[in-house]
């Protein structure tokens, strides 16, 4: 898997057409060569080199045999004892390339200008977007990672459930619901930080959870997602404890409908633009159409948020594989709001939807 | 306390000659403004403008509400519903400064080459350190923040010594470790992801929990962190299940007078590289030195590793206030390792432990 992956790396290599490409996000080198050091962090000081001929790891010392254990036997690890940015231009300087290019889009801006400072003899060209590019369709591999962080974070969905009752606050089920996620997950820890929003505050699509006590008759989103091997699990459920007003009875359902014709376009090969028009004409047409906040959903991988992102704005098309929310929601200031995510996988003829985790039915 | 870091900033602002600061880092930005967006996320589209007469917070609109939550009354909130770079372009574009000063530690290279072209007719000037120059040293607020996830570490602590025993997976116990501390903590997650390192594991300082069985007689190393108020808590011991043999008795003796040494010179004013030469001097004379792999502490706080950073080749002193650890280790490839961490505030005449964990103590 990860011969294929340095594959595709070095056909990107050959089409920018340096010597050596240098991954310095922490996912594309994890997915690259296997090495998971600092999952969740934007950066840090663990870089992969890909030539035509190598593959190579520099990684601070204390990472060194940490690498070893997780990348292929042909992946050569160079560690360095100092600072980052002292090491890697004298590895490059080392190495005289002619030209190297170097993954940009997480590189923090002094770092990148050190870099060019310090190199000398050496083109160096920053690139941006390969995640993109390599990661929007997800291999065999990673469907199944995706698929157990989907299970991992359905089970604790329903855990959670079970116990939820009102004068819980939001940042207590939150924390609950954290535990169990890293708990169940595989020590990566959690996908993205929980929310736990009720009654007006679900009117906020991030809110941060709080002292707020969940009340019986208002509306409760829950947003929450395990990880496993690094992959993200993503899933939204809107709760109501005790019998649901019509208000809500109403919104859910244009909710649940915008999930449906949204899901009924994703094929691969559909522009993005047409998904985001679906999910937007549907909520449009329920004539709730002015409480929408944000778009309907996005790639979900090792990252919480990758390529491709449902935009109507975007010149793309969904990639077959892309693993894809799907998270209609309309938001209320004052009253609250409602949101529903499953995460599917983008298939020739339709997509499968990877959630399980229950919706509201009313009679 | 918002005030006087806004006063600071604006002194830091007059100082750099420019008409506006913008703080990119979302710690940074918490920490003037209070908005705690993205905890744990090293860049988040939402930044704060600081001017010699107004605060603003340009923020993504589905954070308005939230950042309105959090920030002081006198600070405006400016949502922004598109992307994040051209939403800042035309919003500079639109003040019309004639300079401004970006922070750029944690700026993608991207996003700042893409800031330079967008913007017309302002100076930009892009800053580092400014985290290093404002929260090296704590306020009151910060250090009772920095005692509570002590404190809540030291909780959670105990309560897995006590369940700790044989056969248990290091990931496993990761996990617990992981969940318990984000259960007692106040919902910003951990402040690190939690390192269990047991038998020949135990020699690489940022080693990976995995499948591996702890067994008796060998170290374990626990590394942990809970995080309150968004500050981290930062603890390490090394246990050993059973009786203990001479090497870890005389190693593990070593470790704690090398702590003990360095705490000894830990005084505001006292420049750094004696801190580390104190540390080093110790385990060298102990015999052990060839087994060092790092360096002696840092600075901790809304990030894990902050300013000051106790290295032999920083010219820098301890100031006044200053939250760090001290965690002198020993690691021997094939066999394990040992390191004990405490967290100190550098005082006027010494410094003072926060972590409160006990250590093994031997006949």
């Amino acid at each position: 898997m990860t011969t294929q992956r340095i594959e595709q790396v070095r056909a990107t290599l050959e089409s920018i057409g340096a010597d050596a490409l240098i991954l310095t996000s922490p996912a594309n080198r994890r997915w690259a060569t296997g090495f998971t050091s600092a999952p969740g962090v934007a950066f840090s000081p663990d870089v992969a080199v890909i030539t035509p001929a190598y593959v190579e790891l520099l990684v601070a010392a204390i990472h060194a045999d940490w690498a070893r254990g997780e990348v292929a036997a042909t992946t050569r690890i160079i560690a360095h004892k100092g600072q980052f940015v002292p090491s890697l231009t004298s590895y490059l300087n080392e190495r005289a390339f002619n030209s190297v290019a170097i993954e940009a889009d997480a590189l923090p801006y002094p770092i990148a200008r050190d870099i060019e400072v310090g190199v000398t003899n050496t083109r160096i060209e920053f690139v941006t977007g390969l995640r993109d590019q390599w990661r929007a369709s997800k291999d065999e591999g990673e469907i199944s990672s995706l698929e157990r962080a989907a299970l991992v974070t359905d089970q604790v969905f329903a855990e959670i459930c079970s116990a939820l009752t009102p004068g819980q606050t939001e940042a207590s089920v939150a924390r609950r619901i954290s535990a169990r996620l890293i708990e169940n997950g595989d020590g990566d820890g959690l996908a993205f930080d929980v929310i736990v929003a009720s009654g007006p505050n679900a009117a906020r699509p991030h809110h941060r959870p709080g002292d707020r006590e969940i009340q019986a008759s208002e509306p409760i989103i829950i947003d929450m997602g395990a990880r496993i091997d690094g992959y993200c699990g993503d899933l939204t459920r809107t709760l109501w404890l005790g019998g649901p007003d019509q208000q809500f009875r109403d919104m859910y359902a244009a909710v649940l409908e915008a999930q449906r014709a949204t899901k009924a376009v994703m094929t691969a090969g559909t522009p993005v633009r047409d998904v985001a028009a679906a999910a937007d004409r549907s909520l449009q047409q329920s004539g709730f159409g002015e409480y929408i906040l944000h778009s309907v959903g996005h790639g979900v991988g090792l990252e919480i948020h990758e390529s491709p992102a449902i935009r109507s704005d975007l010149d793309i098309i969904l990639p077959l594989n892309a693993v894809v929310t799907v998270e209609p929601g309309l938001y209320v200031p004052g009253w609250g709001g409602i949101r529903v995510e499953d995460v599917v996988v983008v298939g020739e003829s339709g997509c499968r939807t990877l959630t399980a985790a229950p919706k509201l039915e009313f009679d």
